[in-house]
């Protein structure tokens, strides 16, 4: 039971099919992430085990935090990095059958820093899909020069195509940093027209996008909406968040 | 019991009038809070639980949290922007009762974001001194534009008045971030002239200052002393803030 | 036991000679710290008791977390600023003995804030090494207008005097922030020609640089591999540096 709730703008329940919070999990204990969840995990729909993290820590340990994510009634996911690691070394099904033995019930498939064809990375969705993975997948690249070559039209075909393949959201690269990157500049500003040319060709409902800082997330939010699929946000910043769809703080109140 | 005290300055103890350090809660787990209480907790004085967090959180973990400060001799209280859409939602009563069945000992009265006449603000502050809540009253705006409409007169003005109406506290605004607000500017540099301007004709001991970042808690420690009131301190920097005003950190040593 | 081990570079295993990772703890709650040393202490290898903070935390808490950190088999020890004051205030022998009731087995030695001679440095890392303390010694100055004075020869003098004296570490002295001070300047870019003329005179597995921030990290692993020693390491960052070190994220991916 909430209090104050005579205050609040209502927000969908979970499952959600829009308004989705993901959550980057940098390395944190298992009972410092319970005891945040148990605060405010209702606003997270995703965790991701970033980038490689998965490899360095005890089974013991992921299983357990793995689990207790999943009694609250969040996706725990693999970050892509490593997924593509697998990719590069020819081992994608002990990858597969260890993300399962771990319990993830979803995976991530990018191809922000290996290069792999376009055909593969659609094979490699439609894979994970088989192996009763849910997919997110990626558009983008962490490095910022390569990124700059993807033009706008063809991240839009990219994300087209991998929805076809199977993913059930598309994210929008823009690191732990949200800086030169996708669609921030070098300030960490969102390029609003770009932003327009995407939601003009490919369903909003589908894309996550990524927006680690809270001028990001306050952006989005006013452009979008506060039904806005969010991510990569910070474990710190679950409730302030939340807070900013509702309109309960300052940049937000009285603005949606 | 403290080891090296031969090396340490003395500060005022439990319950202070002056060397008020306020913590920012933006949504800390119980557990992790109170670890982090055990260790530090006697630094803190008062705790905010920031703008509208209040309201996403459930019920008996916000008692839980305000009960668990108030066993380290802290002053929890909810954020000001929680009062201000009470205020513009005309539901005042309702908010004043659930915070204090929530054990909120007190409250924060503020119009960072709604627009409130002079009058109405000073009334309700009387009104939560007559409910029983102590008042702590903030001078400023969040938006930076409005902010600048306000004379330092009128927030010496302001700061008079409110304490006369009961608060026990004025809160000078600079929100988490610290960036071109009240006496920063767009560095996050104080305006040291508007300081010494607000002190010549406030009392000092009744000022606390909101100073998010390190270098504005060095600052003032440095300007006014170590028995200045400090605000929206994170929850990370307690112990830091505390060896700050003991000069048992480089940018103080040697130098209070 | 780990998974994915067949995507994972290999690292030394502790005790390490090399590759070291010291963590600055600016003070974390008891549990807290316990919870985070349970999924990722086994990348640690040195921890900080940053600055004074020793001093303003109670005894029984302190020794609960040296113990714990030990179980870990990580070497905790306190910051350089607390060797100073003892220094300056004449209490050296007071200061050992308290350091050895609340278990430390190491300390460090700097003069970053406070003067002291050379000759009286080099016999104080010989009077805390006959004391039973492994020392780490620091050189470098905290304000950036005196580290400046430092010439680069005086610098690598220094680092051969003191492990002649009896460091185990010579710590390159970056703060918490990294920036304008010693390597780095005032953006936080390393001055890669200095660190190239140090490690032309001073066997590296001796040096443990100071690497707060990510682009440090990366720019460290990249230019010196990943054996090389890194420190005032946010508790936040342990994972990610691990991950770095073993090309496990994208900065580093494919890289080294």
């Amino acid at each position: 039971m909430k209090s104050f709730e005579f205050l609040s703008k209502k927000r969908e329940e979970k499952p959600r099919n829009c308004g989705i919070t993901m959550v980057l999990d940098k390395g944190l204990g298992l009972e410092t992430a319970n005891s945040l969840m148990d605060i405010s995990g209702e606003y997270v729909d995703y965790l991701k085990f970033g980038w490689g993290t998965s490899i360095v820590h005890e089974q013991n340990i992921i299983k357990a935090k793995v689990e207790m994510y999943k009694e609250h009634e969040i996706t725990p996911y693999t970050g892509g990095t490593l997924f593509e690691l697998a990719y590069k070394n020819d081992k994608l099904n002990e990858y597969f059958k260890e993300a399962h033995d771990l319990g993830f019930p979803a995976i991530e498939v990018s191809d922000g820093s290996v290069n792999i064809p376009r055909e593969d990375k659609l094979d490699c969705i439609e894979m994970a899909v088989d192996e009763g993975f849910e997919v997110l997948s990626e558009v983008g690249k962490k490095n910022p020069d390569l990124d700059k070559e993807l033009s706008l039209d063809d991240r839009i075909k990219y994300m087209d195509e991998e929805l076809k393949a199977g993913s059930s959201l598309i994210i929008v690269e823009a690191r732990e940093g949200g800086k030169n990157i996708g669609i921030f500049d070098k300030s960490g500003n969102a390029k609003e027209d770009e932003i327009d040319y995407i939601l003009d060709n490919v369903d909003g409902n589908k894309i996550l996008w990524e927006a680690p800082n809270k001028d990001q997330q306050v952006f989005f939010i006013l452009k979008l909406g506060n039904a806005v699929n969010l991510g990569n946000i910070s474990s710190d910043d679950i409730t302030s968040l939340e807070t900013l769809r509702r309109g309960l703080r300052g940049d937000t109140l009285g603005k949606i």
